[in-house]
């Protein structure tokens, strides 16, 4: 039976050109999952993790915005873990039968990770022009941004290893919740980790046999957006690191997981799929999508 | 090994007199999880239940404060589940050394129940005048009120018995996620079931020994807030039902728990007790608190 790290971009459940109001993201939630039909059956152990850049922000700018007592950014973490996950759950339930398990998971980040001098997660909705001070220009407009240091070790991974075995797990979600170790203890700290970076730790730590990305497009390309456009269907660790290197990977979508899947790989791991929901079957089979071995 | 279910109260995490920030919960939860060390040691198995009333109706101001989507009462149940669980499980972990888990538990209700036509669960802040249609006056002000439906089924109890064997489970938060079936699906409603009620029926599915209320008052009392008031030690079903019918218990705060207590012990239980935190280890030893036989 293979193991499988199936991540979910948080932009396929909210996406960027919608609100995100409750009926559309059930609409995704319940497209994403009839597409993951396939994922379900007797050859596959499945853990999934997803992201949660557009519903943490949605929920940033929701706390800032009553005169009542703000939860910080770690918390809000653990409540898209919740939010997301129990969508997911319903939708696992009703559309397919499969029993599923929300793991409320921790993931310990080091404090000194200059990732918090420096942030460049996008999270919450598109702006015409810069509204906050930490904010980035996406093709769709200027995005806040917050620290997104790199994931150390996942807190809860001998829960998730113990439920794997009965239940598909819904782990990592929002790329886990921000703790760091000070003096022997577990303390929150404001950040979103990567899901991309969390869910090649959770699939190096599980020894999955393979990480899949579900993301917004059908696969890989070279010079994405531009005229010389091509499509990748297969690339090794050494071309990856090439094509790195010569940037043709957007900051904040395909760059962590290009780079999640060569540490996979450097890791142990053997094969990385990077497709888009729609095509996840045909990926499965070699005949769609990405693959990186 | 006795099996527990401890059910906190929502109030004991956010106390009505204050706003609720993140610091005072914390140390609000420090000292609940301090006094509950007498439950950790190799005489039970503890699960442990809390309300979620003043954060379920924070968030739901918040929700409505600002111009982004918002997510269902039903949804925020989830998600408190996440932000109370989570700040449980690590004065858990960084106090008394024990590895907990949160279990987002989802909980069937009727769709018929008269609750949804007659809201009386309050949660969220205290007002000085009536600024929602729907609120009740309490003894510290008025109050938004929501349907709290009977909890009829706990739909991840499976789950709930296979993880606690191994790690305290921390279940029901904020007395579950309100669910009805719908032509075989699973269909979320917008409510707050009351954790007591919540407590008594995972206490009686699991066959625990004991359920035990922890709340903001040292034991139950007749006559509460007047001049005759008199603590109460003792009592059995009979008495609790006199008591209950000569309208001695509060409406959101101590006769659910009575109510609770007569179908716990009416579905197989032994004994319920109900107390304060910092009498938490008396009571267990019969010194404090009220007992219900």
């Amino acid at each position: 039976m293979k193991c499988l790290v199936v991540a979910l971009g948080g932009n396929s459940i909210i996406l960027p050109k919608e609100q995100g109001t409750l009926e559309q993201q059930m609409r995704h939630v319940h497209d994403t999952v009839e597409n993951m039909r396939v994922l379900f059956n007797s050859k596959y152990k499945v853990v999934i993790t997803h992201g949660n850049g557009p519903a943490v922000g949605d929920l940033l700018i929701q706390q800032e915005s009553a005169d009542r007592p703000r939860m910080p950014l770690y918390v809000l973490d653990a409540m898209t873990q919740a939010q997301i996950g129990y969508l997911l759950q319903l939708a696992l339930q009703n559309q397919l039968g499969i029993h599923s398990t929300v793991v409320i998971t921790r993931i310990l980040v080091d404090k000194k990770d200059r990732a918090f001098k420096n942030p460049t997660k996008p999270i919450g909705p598109f702006y015409k022009s810069k509204v906050y001070p930490a904010m980035i220009k996406q093709l769709q407009g200027w995005r806040r941004v917050v620290p997104s240091p790199q994931p150390k070790g996942i807190i809860d991974i001998q829960l998730i290893r113990d439920v794997m075995n009965k239940y598909v797990v819904i782990a990592c979600g929002g790329g886990g919740i921000p703790v760091i170790r000070k003096k022997g203890r577990l303390v929150g700290i404001d950040a979103v980790i990567d899901k991309d970076f969390a869910s090649q730790l959770l699939a190096t730590q599980l020894k999955a046999d393979e990480l899949i990305f579900i993301t917004a497009v059908d696969n890989v390309y070279l010079n994405y957006g531009k005229k010389r456009q091509s499509k990748l269907s297969a690339m090794d660790i050494a071309e990856a690191e090439k094509y790195l290197s010569e940037g043709h990977f957007g900051v904040g979508s395909m760059k962590p997981k290009i780079e999640a899947s060569i540490r996979f790989l450097e890791s142990g791991g053997k094969k990385i799929i990077i497709t888009s929901p729609k095509l996840l079957e045909k990926a499965l089979k070699g005949k769609a999508g990405t693959v990186i071995k």
